[in-house]
């Protein structure tokens, strides 16, 4: 039911990922169920189906940029919408049995995007190892636990679960390096404006109109609605035909926002929605402090020029 | 009373001259009481005082240009509003008392705006006469009545009403010369919209900041609205301090342009608004053709956006 | 010949008005002749004709507005530039005959913007006077002399000529008026630049295309361009045709203007260059600082850029 | 040597992938040397070290969009730029040994990516064969040429390469999908403009100043460059910095993609050019026509204004 609180939760799996880890951050997954799902699309299709209430899957990397099937699965299908997000520190570690001792290590296993974010470490320190590419991070210590490699690149809750010991943490070349996910469900109210909440949209423009990305920005612009973060993919019908996600800074309801968003349900193709939702507060060494409305631009502004508006139709310039 | 139609007219005199011509193209005018008023300002200052209803005065001339003190009296003071706009041909006559012969003109009246108007054809034809600056169009017939000057440039109505002869008609420079007054009232509900009407404004903008009038010409371009004039007049508070008056396409009940009304109100230092009226309907050959709302930008599409982002609030993203 | 400096002078006459004062602030117009012309187009002409180098005229006063008829003579006709602009005090003194008694006035002879801009002063100190209009503030000076009228509203130098007695100095309503003079020649080599300078233009753009004046205003924009003044003026063709006269921050020979310029070429229908000269230095309280270059639009930063671009272009991408 | 057509050419290995066969599409490589790398860095970095002299890479698929690790490799380390790019159809098959019959298919080896795009073909014709991921489509060809898999999803060049039987070819659910490769160089002379042109960028905005990405947008809309393609990249230093990548029509030797290469210069925090090179003609069906130059826009225009600018700075205003 809309406005009930999630009990049933999924995630991207396996077990031992940082999507896991993730989903203890939010206080409802701790006394809820938590499923993971072999993948996001099958993460977000149980939402769909109802089989679950709501399914954590990574949305970009610092280091990594944007996870495209994310994108395109929330820009595709039935309507499903962000909630919440969760920035986590990508810390990896350096796992084995606790029998291997560290000058054996011949063989290491990690996701490929594990080892390019940990390449100069592993440089340094296991010159000589040869990387075997699996495919998650919850595979490498899965597949260090069994013995078939001696090691794994994963993340400190892949080792706990895996009864692996961690012979070195915070490997990755980028000490700061975050991943940030999203908690997504089935469309209902959004959580209520906190004075720093970000929207989250899926943009289609006219593709054969010079100028109508320059559009879309006017529309925020003039309504001083800040851009966080700007993404395309491809809509898959062509080469130059791309959908644009935009993060902005404000909530569905904000007076300035909702003009905001008329005003591109207006000049684009199609707009989705994809949630109004708090700004993470994640350590002040990383990210932008919350933007105050500019000059004329706050809701009582809006009101203010609104309330003339209404005067001036009855007949009173004033 | 609001909403009661004008009785008592004033307008900008002396008898005889362009501005009661045209305030015969108002019906209501022609059935009500119409006084000369000495100057613009002493014709706004009798509506202001509840002594006429409406006065008529110039407002642009399509060779002069703007008529300033019009401008300055409708940005100063009790707010009034324009209700009507009339365009008027300036048809400048020859006008002599009927015993001169024309070979004997020796000296003509004139108003200097109307010589210099009619300066090539002064030259062709009375080459040899002295020009005498006089104060007004209306001045320059009395002046020829009463045999002062051989002969007058002055409004048709003028040799009417001094029962001059006119010698030579159509005699300006520019034969598609037009004065464009309007009536101004009381402030009142404006007329209801037409489809093609004109909402005028006075503008002042912060004079310290960089891009002022380009921020007010975008939020009148992201919605769609035409500029049709702007005109400067300064403040009066120094040189490079301006207000700036407006001509947009539309009417303040129109959705889009309402929304561009509350952006100025927003982004300005104040916005004066002077009116909504239809726009006059003049010879085909003088002027622009009313243009549709952009694609995205009518009520219609303005009632759309509205509708989602009320379902959006709701929670329902479709 | 170009490069001479002028010493022909002419000025918007009679004597002993506000220009010729003005011609005074201009050194080498001390040493040179001094013609008073019986407008501004005479004056314009003989410019034009050779017969003097260089003509005084009003461009604007902070309290009137655009001199319409110096702008329309500056866009039409042989191309002319202005060299200088002289920014003069608009004092407005009461002068009788040293016999008229104060108690004993009757008439004021006025030009009908001189006596608007002392209308509270003479209300309160001459309320049952009547107010003459006539057709130059030298004209008021000249018919106080003759006896026609008991006084005058006129500048300090029409006092001084008529040899009238100051009764009253300072009587307008605005203290702070001013009134902008150009000095005006034939074609010549701008003067250098000084770091504060203004150049002036007269701008034509299409008057079918929404937008066309927001195109403009982006041009000036984007080189960081700053737009002191405004002004609009009918083209004579239609009432809705405006050429639109800009004063901008720079001068022809700074690169970000020059840049700026040539796109103004590019997408207006015309423009004429009506010249490049250092900005007036007037007393604190009146008008703008200097506005340094804003970041990235110095002359600095569009050498780096250029030179980046030729290195480009022979393949060193750096 | 700059100017020398190369000869030793890389590409993303293994062999018997699409990177193979877009090889062949460039004339220079089938005469020269071809040898594949391991990944995209290792690609780039044989070019940059000398020991090739042209790499051949993934740059964006119209469906998997945009290669992160070539946007990355190509924005840091030492500059290289692109040449030429080649569009693939992305036409997979199923290949199996030519003993293997397809109703015994059990296991289908495929990239993960790979098996997305065939996942409606999959459903309808193997739906009880379990897919299994490997890292590359040329590991999926090997896999089932070793007989550790039934079958593979591959490139046809893998199918040849490993002799294996196409029992279906173009299984991909949209028959239209392409992958847009670039060939990378060393930096040189930038191959003449053609008149269809596109230039690659990539520009670092400042990501505390609000509508920065605007003011670049506006850069190229102000000179009339279109935008073909925009990406964004994290930089790595924190979310919400980004790198923009940017695909505008226009060569680095056209007038107004120079001009607006120096406006990026001036209000970016920096920006790479990565090359100059003639668009590909591919097939009607996908992309766009090239866009001939707005008016006002064209080299003669620029070479007009140009002309007039340096008319006016000495002293000619016509």
């Amino acid at each position: 039911m809309p406005g009930t609180p999630p009990t049933r939760f999924v995630y991207l799996g396996p077990e031992g990922t940082f999507a896991e880890q993730a989903l203890y951050r939010v206080p409802a997954a701790e006394r809820g169920s938590r499923t993971p799902a072999r993948s996001v699309g099958e993460a977000l299709e149980s939402v769909r189906a109802g089989d679950a209430d709501a399914a954590l899957v990574p949305l970009e990397n610092s280091i990594g940029g944007a996870v495209g099937v994310t994108l395109d699965e929330l820009a595709e299908g039935e309507p499903l919408v962000i909630t919440r997000e969760v920035i986590l520190p990508v810390e990896f570690v350096l796992a084995t049995r606790s029998d291997t001792k560290p000058e054996s290590i011949r063989s290491v296993a990690a996701h490929p995007q594990a080892s390019t974010q940990c390449r100069n470490w592993l440089r340094a320190h296991l010159p000589d190892a040869v990387v075997v590419d699996v495919l998650s991070n919850g595979a490498a210590a899965a597949g260090a636990a069994t013995g078939e490699y001696d090691a794994a690149i994963c993340a400190p809750i892949g080792a706990t679960r895996h009864r692996l010991e961690v012979i070195a943490d915070k490997i990755a070349d980028h000490p700061d390096a975050v991943t940030r996910f999203v908690l997504v469900s089935r469309p209902g109210p959004p959580p209520p404006p906190t004075g720093d909440d970000v929207t989250s949209l899926a943009v289609y423009i006219a593709h054969d109109r010079v100028g109508a990305l320059l559009s879309v920005l006017m529309e925020l612009a003039v309504r001083g609605v800040n851009l966080t973060r700007i993404e395309s993919r491809p809509t898959g019908e062509a080469l130059g035909r791309y959908v644009f996600f935009l993060d902005c800074t404000g909530h569905v309801a904000d007076v300035r926002l909702g003009e905001a968003l008329q005003g591109l349900r207006r000049v684009c193709a199609d707009v989705r929605f994809l949630g109004s939702y708090p700004r993470h507060r994640w350590t002040p060494t990383v990210g932008e402090r919350p933007v105050p409305a500019p000059a004329g631009l706050s809701d009582a502004d809006y009101l203010d020029a609104a309330a003339w508006l209404a005067r001036l139709r009855t007949g009173d310039p004033t």
